[in-house]
């Protein structure tokens, strides 16, 4: 940053926002000085141990925010085992430590939280019943998501002049509704558009594992408070690969959901409203599997459309317990973005342990029409994403003066600089998209697929500023699919020497750097059976 | 006509298709000349007693195709109490009655229905059970569903080049799996886009009830036949009111269910694919409201996914009968298409009886933004029909040569006329449509409305070429919500008198011309809850 008595008046503005929000922090809650010597986005720290090392969490809270999943702490605040204030206030304070190591919060708004913990218990000790399914739980949300009275400025600095949201998204009114406790929003991307979690209000998200390591976009927050346990259960949205990304470099699990399902509405947008194509959709970040299905199951249980008419109402199915012997596709690469040796053994392992479970396990790579399928479905998709004639988004940044942060340029296609959209565009990559789904959808077919397991990305997360193009995840995107990220193994140098290849690795592969990094596979689904996926 | 002196290359070629089409009668199943004297479109005569008159069905045959409803026929032909040969040979002599009487069928393959049901009745003798929850059933199907080797020309001249489709649409595909026989096509106006279905391969349907008015469009066709009784059950499609006008028009049940349950994929289109904005939708045109529960049950259970990937995949639900006391909104007319006298007579009518049987009755047009608000969705609706800079649809008519139909430039705004679509109004109107959806969610989450019943169209049928814009119809398909047509009383000039107004009525009502025409109301569901409406 500038010296400040150079400050331009947006760096000003944006300086006075922190320190506001920094004091928003009780002193109690705020870590000495050994804790946050030598932070920053070239150190290898990982920092994933100090809410355990650093005295601000009692035993007990310790307990609460490590010991449970989302499924274990609903039982108990139902029970009254434990109280929704005792559970919020951990998060509370955890996820203020994971923001002094990690930046990973935009608002917070701890002292709301803790009065509508109250309001739970005082609820369930006077009513003998709860809120709701969701009842006590403390939930964090991605920046986007209005609550009322709360800014939403999603990384724009020009909307600072939003002031206070107006009204609660669809989803809020949903969370309330089924009991949850707010209590931050998380943080994100400059125009939400890039897989680097940086921006000119709350600047940069770094990874808890190592911090010098991506945490993923758009919204790396959410990724790295649930690495970092500062929350149970996050909610993020997913336009190309979102709430993935973040789940895949942090370690966590995500899911894409079909879209529509959750509801959507109601959010404050970097972009134009009303872009064709492929629509963003909501989903949840978790520490289980089980708490993916309770978080959908909670939310499908209430009747979403009365508060977004763009949801369809399709209740959250139960389903038999899967086949012992399914039928899996998979996909290793495409050729332009090759696996990085780390992630080849991850999916190499994953596909011989599913096989020797007894599942069948299908190649998917020599049936597709053409082998660069992936990369034309990536450029099908951004050529979409870049559909807004006023340029929206580059807009709403370049209001306030800010810059452009360095990641925005990876994370576009060069072809796409000059590209000016034409109603002919629309209806061909209408009919494109049409015809990728229907390709995936004979594969499925054909092989009689219950899911396909993929990688979630080339690499592991990578250092800042490299993340790039989201070609593995926005395949889910354009199709509708449901898809998961399923945390798996780490990167291990050794492990992974004999996956190396001569090949041009994008972004560079760097095993000192991603040491320890960890991996995942991505499990896509059929459209609408996100039930039968989870 | 022209005479056949100066035929254009055109008119030769459709008539020798037209001939080849009535060769494929057979003799014993053609009207003797006392039947077929004074058709056409300016006689008041009502064809709908011919079947009965005329001599060429048995008394058997009489009883089949009036008797019972699909759901009646379901059960006979389960229990082998009739079988599908006789079945299936009833509906198609009835059939072949009507189109010589209406013009209501296209493409006919009346012998491929026999042998399709010969195997039906062999396949249920010798496995001990049906093929499916459509065995044996005659559908018949408008013209724009692909059957393989048949042709598809939909009602333009140049499509006679397209030769017999390559495969079957995924309708199609799922009818026979369930084991449906098909054995004719129904006629649509060229273009598939005005409520008068004429063209210029098979002409126009003439309504059954009395000639001289419109049947309705796009597919008059599959509605004159339903009236006819010429099919137990049909399937329509419906973008601005389609499967509902035909409906209506006639006097039976019509169902446009929310978009994408059912499959509505490999069909031939009269425009350009990959169209954004509102999408059309496919449904069934039946006798009885539990022919339509029937109808969707029985697509719904099949997994359309697999043959048709723009499908959602969600169950047809069960339902608890509903409440004795629903609350039920209403909306009389938008001032700038008033209701005709019979058809505000049928809705003031309907709306006093449900309130008379208990239900909670709720006006709702002082509620609504702008009293102008039907009108708006109306032209923002078109406008995203007129949204193709390539008109692709004008272009398939030009191509041959054969002139425009009389109806066609009634059906559209005059103020699109030179509409030059640009990538802005993709953006202006998904935006607009989804204020337009938000709207009528508040109506009915603050009303708590159950359904709104509201006309169907500011007529009832009126004479060829006046049917014009459908203004009370396009709601439903903008707001995707699931609306049906149930017919209810008839015009009945003596009973209309006191609803005239002092109005322009647009079409003119003249009431010597509809005296004894369907009439009937339309009621509204919500998104997905198809079931609940049905």
């Amino acid at each position: 940053m500038a010296s400040s008595t150079e400050l331009l008046p947006w760096q000003k503005r944006t300086q006075r926002y922190r320190e506001a929000a920094a004091a928003k922090i009780p002193e109690a809650w705020r870590l000495r000085p050994e804790f946050t010597a030598d932070l920053g986005p070239t150190s290898s720290k990982s920092v994933l141990d100090v809410p355990e090392k650093c005295g601000i969490l009692t035993d007990r809270e310790l307990d609460i925010t490590t010991k449970y999943d989302a499924v274990a702490l609903l039982e108990k605040l139902a029970k009254s085992e434990l109280s929704s204030l005792d559970v919020t206030t951990a998060f509370c304070k955890r996820a203020a430590i994971a923001q002094q190591l990690t930046c990973c919060l935009t608002e917070t708004f701890f002292d709301q939280g803790i009065e509508r913990a109250k309001y739970c218990d005082e609820y369930l000790a006077s009513h003998k019943k709860t809120l709701g399914p969701l009842h006590g739980l403390p939930i964090s949300i991605k920046d986007s998501f209005n609550v009322k009275g709360i800014p939403s400025t999603i990384g724009f600095v020009s909307f600072l002049d939003h002031g206070p949201a107006k009204d609660d998204a669809a989803l809020v009114k949903v969370l309330l509704a089924q009991g949850a406790v707010l209590y931050t929003k998380t943080n994100v991307p400059q125009s939400l558009m890039t897989g680097d979690s940086e921006n000119n209000v709350f600047l940069r998200v770094l990874n808890p594992n190592k911090l010098l390591l991506g945490a993923g976009g758009s919204s790396g927050g959410e990724g790295a408070l649930l690495a970092m346990k500062g929350s149970p259960i996050g909610v993020g949205t997913d336009i190309a690969g979102s709430i993935r990304i973040r789940a895949y470099v942090n370690g966590t699990f995500g899911l894409k959901p079909t879209t529509s399902r959750v509801p959507y509405g109601g959010q404050t947008g970097p972009g134009r409203a009303g872009a064709p194509g492929i629509l963003p959709v909501a989903g949840p970040l978790a520490r289980s599997l089980r708490d993916v299905d309770m978080f959908m199951k909670s939310i499908l249980t209430y009747d979403c459309w009365t508060v977004d008419d763009a949801v369809i109402s399709a209740p959250w199915r139960e389903t038999s317990p899967p086949s012992k012997q399914l039928t899996i596709g998979y996909l290793i690469e495409d050729a332009k973005y090759p696996l990085h040796p780390p992630v080849l053994r991850t999916l190499k392992t994953a596909i011989a342990k599913l096989e020797a479970a007894g599942h069948k396990l299908v190649p998917l790579a020599s049936q597709l029409p053409t082998p660069g399928l992936m990369a034309d479905i990536l450029e099908s998709a951004f050529t979409g994403f870049a559909m807004d004639p006023a340029k929206t988004s580059m807009n709403n940044i370049h209001k306030s003066g800010e810059p452009v942060v360095a990641s925005i340029p990876t994370a576009t296609m060069p072809e796409l600089k000059h590209f000016q959209p034409s109603v002919d565009d629309v209806f061909r990559l209408n009919v494109e998209r049409r015809q990728f789904c229907t390709t995936f959808r004979d594969l499925y077919v054909r092989n009689g697929l219950d899911a396909v397991v993929m990688p979630m990305y080339a690499g592991t997360a990578v250092a800042h500023d490299n993340y790039g193009l989201a070609i593995y995840t926005v395949l889910a995107n354009l199709l509708d699919y449901p898809a998961m990220t399923l945390p798996y193994l780490k990167a291990d140098k050794q492990a992974d020497f004999e996956y190396r290849r001569d090949v041009a690795y994008t972004p560079p592969y760097v095993p000192d750097e991603v040491e320890g990094a960890p991996c995942g596979i991505q499990l896509l689904g059929r459209p609408m059976r996100d039930e039968e996926l989870v």
